[in-house]
């Protein structure tokens, strides 16, 4: 089935295997008139770019961008705009092992048994580097909701059991150090976490979370179309993302009406605004003008370089060591994947929300 | 934007207010040749009806199910299959008041901005009784898996802090129960927690999990029409869920690789098995061949009966108190419905994938 | 397959056989604030209502309409618009016959083939009646078009190879007559052809034209969704239309680039004109501001009383002679399904175009 | 909007303009396990290729194919294909001028006011080169439906008012000569004619006739995804196509139902047969296995030498005279596109078909 398209006006159809020729991505439904240029996308890609930390796969890739269509004398044309990153490093060598079993916690067994084969080298479609075309749709996403004043902000909340302090806030921490942790501290301790992580040959998991601001009031559509839906299947669509959350998330479930209900009130300008904010800035589904907060938890890497038992592809018992090279923790290079994916998701239903009033089609078409 | 439909082959359309004159789905793509009646059907909405026991609103509703359409002769033609049920019980009186201002924790206000008016009677489209429409359609679909030897079972897995204990698991005791919890002495001290509540004029949330058993491997489809993602975003529809989670979900952020990987093994009948199932039957999107495990977190019912500040359609800060009949807490009329929605994905994706494998076509088609 | 909905913003889903118990439509995605009621369906449904002169089946079907959800006080609310017509004059016993062979020219054949069964009472799901539906939810859109400006209306341009002449045209007159033909004398010569049609037993083609009125420039796109191949499937999904074509339409074929090229002109008033027009309104797949122009072109009536040729479900050569109430020609009650579906088709378009381009959003959103 | 997709299960997207860096398509749905390689797909874009005879441009273009992913081991994976051609010999000198003004005939003027400007060069996204990925999505389709049995071949059946005759039908001819005609004489008739044709610096129209063999019974599906809905779309989306029909198409409209409706029967091996076909192998929008017959009428190259009339862009009346390298003939060239769209919508409709009915999903899944 075709399954690897995302979104209904703006809507990303990506491609590419790790370890084929290249990945890519092709957006259609982007509106005209956006000044958009290869560096645009280049910063968010060179953001997931492996090599930039220890914690990250060692696999040496430039990850250039090229836009190949959709953009003219500078500005989007509101064609399909098909970009483009050629793999360079890659070492089939290194995988030629792993054709023969399949890795826990990998998707090898499963793509196996559905295609009846499968393009074994680094994961294939199924590897990280698929999230390329994400963040290349999601950079052209994020660029537009800017225009509108829209400002979409990932970054690590926790690692492992480590979590940032609120009074520590500071995104631009998160932007320079390993973690991508908003907080000097907490991502020290992290990243003494992880050092030790490695030294075990294991992997580690955490959390990211996604807030973005200036949401108009009434983004999402009901009933299946609700914001908060389609931001759940965004990012749980995302390798290994286990659970997604709105606002308070699980948290509600342990406490009480009273407490979880948020007050509308008048403010000081005479605005609407709520004294709190549980629902993370989604009420039935539908934006309420407060800030839109969602988190999304990832697993650690499956690859580990620990002996691990699993079974071949002539159904045997057999015990293997992975070798490659791999990230020990996928969340810090995730942030951008998370920040694009929940671009996307709010500016197609920012875009399909324009027709919802008769008065502002009338409006439109006079 | 149209956004009352679920699904891609198989499809459900729903439509209808609380105090519309009916509620009803429109089940399009259902496969021919399905046994059905309006019995089979009724089961399932009679698990969600209310004033079945002190903790679900008093308003009485028969919530009597009829087919229109679709079948033929006692089975499914392959043609939409049209369910109405009516509503017999709307008292409009006891919502007149809530024209006028917005309540916390409900759509009023983000329907109100958006469509710039919006049917008030018991919250409209955005009441409860929309899931009427999700579970019909889920009864066809857990109708037809259940002929392929898939059950989907949804409980109560906590209610507040109050948790089932596995080790006293019976899910016959969750179908008897006022709570929805297989494990009759957590539910007992759930009801006198929710009675507790009541007495208070406040609300609780809690915990669905939903399991699946028999799932053929290879089923969802990568990227972006992932199992997993989908089921996030079917249950992420249902109002009040503010989180989802697969297998250990929200726990892999604080766990190892080494952890949390699940050891593929041959059992001592051949067959491929996992020695763990931390991932919730689910790797790289598509189902493993052991058990789904999907969770949905309910925030508690935003209608209670305490004061509570607000604003009204004037811009005024005033303070409100709810009348009405409200549930005061979901999560039990709720099972049904993530039973439906679970239903629904698995279903889908089971069809899509029958095309996955040119040689399956081929075998088909000869 | 899930295959009774058209449109994407503005969608609408059928359902419904001519022998169960009722047809209907949901109508998704309508937008919020437009005036509707019962009765505005109504006048829609009454043009292509049986029984409306000697040319239409006999069968007694008051088709009255009935709005079950999506407005609130006399307004659409944005919500699904369920709207039902109950079936009244069902005779299956007319129809007992045909389940052990199959009518040539009808889809018994194919559905026994594609579901194993068929529902064989009046044509089951590919009755005429199925468009019903079609005609509540294009009655909707015809009303949103119409306070837009846009005026959308069908009629019958010939009956076997009797044409209309423009000279004599007049729509009141096609709205008056039988043969829904805007041309009194040509109306006069259908209807004796007609008549002498059905003394041998047989059945009759014809032609419906359809143009639309003050569409914006812009509405359309490109490259599968063009405007003219949205429309060229929304007419050929209507039971009995083998061809459809845009402007000039199979004549382009035949002529040469200097003569059907239309030329762009200033007129007059300063405004964009074209000196011909071709291209029936579409240039690229989109609108060019001009006259809409489509055309469908109808099969003569399968159901004839001729003693016909066929085979029976055992597999044997059966002689047939078909009874029941059958309309000798389509075209009369067929001219507002084709207005129906051109008005559904220019809407979802039009809803669409909105988010076309940067400038407009940022002024929706600003 | 994503206006760039086509295709259910099995959906191409496609991307690029006449003078961008490349044109293609992604291919996301391909069953796993068909043998590709980039020569399957160079076979069939050579036969669009420029630059074959004097009745095609003169624009020089290898456009060889390059498969950048979805491929492994010379099979499909099951995971999105895609295909590029770089653009090579875009010379943008010929089009500085048209960027002034607006062609008659072509999207220049409605691109202009959907999107509030455009890329002028060579059409730029209306270009005829948009087709390219239409032709590797369909050369992919074309090969998986030969190895179910499935033959879609199409051909010129007539250039202005110069028919083919049937008698001299000769399948090869078509592919050796420059009209695409199967008929040697017709062929030459027509060369004759665009010669003249071009001496008048005019250019010419035609009909491409696609038929396929082999379709099995029951492929389609009511009410809005029928068959030949599906193929009215693909085939009217294409440039320059201006009406489309199945079967006797528009001649079904001066016949009567006597003659119109095919008598079923079983022939001398016990098979189902008709005995006519003017259904073109299509009852209610489903395939009844018998020949499908469909054809597609194409208008005039727009691009003419002679000088005409238009405005430019500051709303002036003004004279022009195109220059550049144009078709005097777009139908030559189209036929493998027509066969391309009609074999993408086939193959989609076959793999739906497939979970049509609970008895063989059971079969499948058992």
């Amino acid at each position: 089935m075709a399954g690897s398209s995302f979104g209904n006006i703006f809507r990303i159809t990506t491609w590419g295997e790790s370890h084929g020729a290249a990945i890519g991505v092709v957006v259609d439904g982007c509106p005209a008139g956006l000044e958009l240029s290869e560096e645009d996308i280049q910063v968010y890609l060179d953001r997931r770019k492996p090599g930039n930390s220890q914690f990250s796969t060692q696999r040496k890739e430039d990850d250039k961008v090229e836009i190949l269509s959709g953009v003219f004398e500078g500005k989007t044309t509101g064609t399909p705009i098909s970009m483009l990153v050629r793999n360079t490093s890659q070492r089939s060598s290194d995988y030629s092992e792993i054709a023969s079993y399949y890795r826990p916690g990998h998707a090898d067994y499963t793509f196996d048994k559905k295609y009846g084969f499968r393009d074994y080298r680094g994961g294939g479609r199924s590897s990280g580097r698929e999230t390329i075309g994400r963040v290349a749709g999601g950079a052209i996403a994020a660029k537009l909701l800017k225009e509108l004043g829209i400002n979409v902000v990932a970054y690590t909340e926790s690692i492992d059991d480590i979590q940032i302090s609120m009074k520590n806030f500071d995104i631009y921490e998160a932007r320079r150090n390993k973690t991508g942790m908003p907080d000097k501290y907490a991502s020290e301790k992290a990243e003494i976490y992880l050092t030790e992580c490695m030294k075990k040959l294991d992997s580690a998991g955490g959390v990211i979370a996604c807030v973005a601001h200036n949401i108009p009031v009434g983004i999402g559509d009901p009933v299946f179309e609700k914001l908060d839906a389609n931001l759940a299947k965004a990012l749980m669509s995302i390798g290994a993302v286990k659970a997604v959350e709105i606002g308070d998330g699980t948290k509600v479930a342990e406490t009480t009406g009273s407490k979880n209900n948020d007050s509308f009130r008048i403010d000081e300008y005479g605005n609407v605004s709520k004294i709190t904010n549980h629902s993370g800035g989604i009420l039935g589904g539908i934006s309420d003008g407060s800030e839109l907060v969602v988190r999304a938890y990832f697993k650690p890497t499956p690859s580990i370089f620990q002996e691990q038992k699993t079974i071949n592809k002539n159904g045997e018992n057999i015990d293997i060591q992975i070798k490659g090279r791999h990230d020990p923790i996928i969340v810090p290079r995730a942030i951008v994947v998370v920040e694009a994916m929940t671009a996307i998701t709010i500016l197609d239903e920012l875009l399909l929300n324009m027709s919802a009033r008769v008065d502002n089609i009338k409006k439109f078409y006079e």
